[in-house]
């Protein structure tokens, strides 16, 4: 980060971004082509947790190469005259993986459903059956406050 | 795209969106590692046009690999009671070139501050020496309309 006065290291601050947003742009990779979309996610114990449809394309690229970026930006204010905005943001990198068992399935989704708020439910493996979860493991983190740049 | 009902293949709307929205995520790929930033742009023309500092990341990334995507949301509201989200959201792929001439730098400087509503005026040679612009040319765009999965 170039600008160091709007850099944020608290890691309480960074940890209470990730839990007021519900949704992060979810970078991957495909041999040398980028790839971003906006997901919801849950966060627990440094990790997102993804919820996402059987085949696709996340999945394809997940499963060549598991590496993810992703962004989380929250408050943003275009600052009117000043051609500049206000935002907290924050970055980060993982590693993903697909989650195959049936508990952790249900346990990743009560993660997702419970950063909306709902109170978590025994899915059936029947309902398990139909999606995939995927989990995040939260590698590096960097955080900025202020101005977008 | 897996849900069809979702997509808007409008290019008119698909522009619309990119003329409305001031900022987007912008991701790049360093070797196998995805990277993503919110950054503001300008649009004119199929490319966005986006400010940086004369060294950092960014330009690190794009000189070794220019293929970028990018992704922008607007209008984002979560749907109470509903575990799920509105949204208008579109996602693009491009290649990013570095602006190295005054004239190409001052267009595009230009471009970005019209887009939160500026007038144009005469950037000097030596304060455009202290910056840099970069071109992404869109290749591919999709756009999704409505729930966020």
């Amino acid at each position: 980060m170039i600008n160091k006065k709007k850099e944020v290291t608290d890691k309480n601050k960074i940890e209470e971004i990730l839990k007021k947003a519900i949704w992060c742009q979810l970078a991957m990779t495909d041999g040398d082509q980028p790839y971003v979309i906006p997901l919801n996610y849950g966060y627990r114990d440094n990790a997102l947790y993804i919820h996402c449809a059987k085949k696709g394309m996340k999945l394809d690229i997940i499963r060549k190469n598991p590496k993810v970026a992703f962004n989380v930006t929250l408050d943003d204010e275009y600052l009117e005259g000043l051609l500049t905005m206000k935002f907290q943001s924050m970055n980060g990198t993982g590693k993903a993986y697909i989650i195959e068992d049936e508990e952790g399935k249900r346990e990743a989704l009560n993660c997702l459903t419970g950063h909306f708020g709902a109170e978590p439910v025994y899915h059936s493996a029947k309902s398990l059956n139909t999606i995939v979860m995927i989990k995040v493991e939260i590698v590096e983190t960097t955080c900025k406050i202020s101005y977008m740049d």
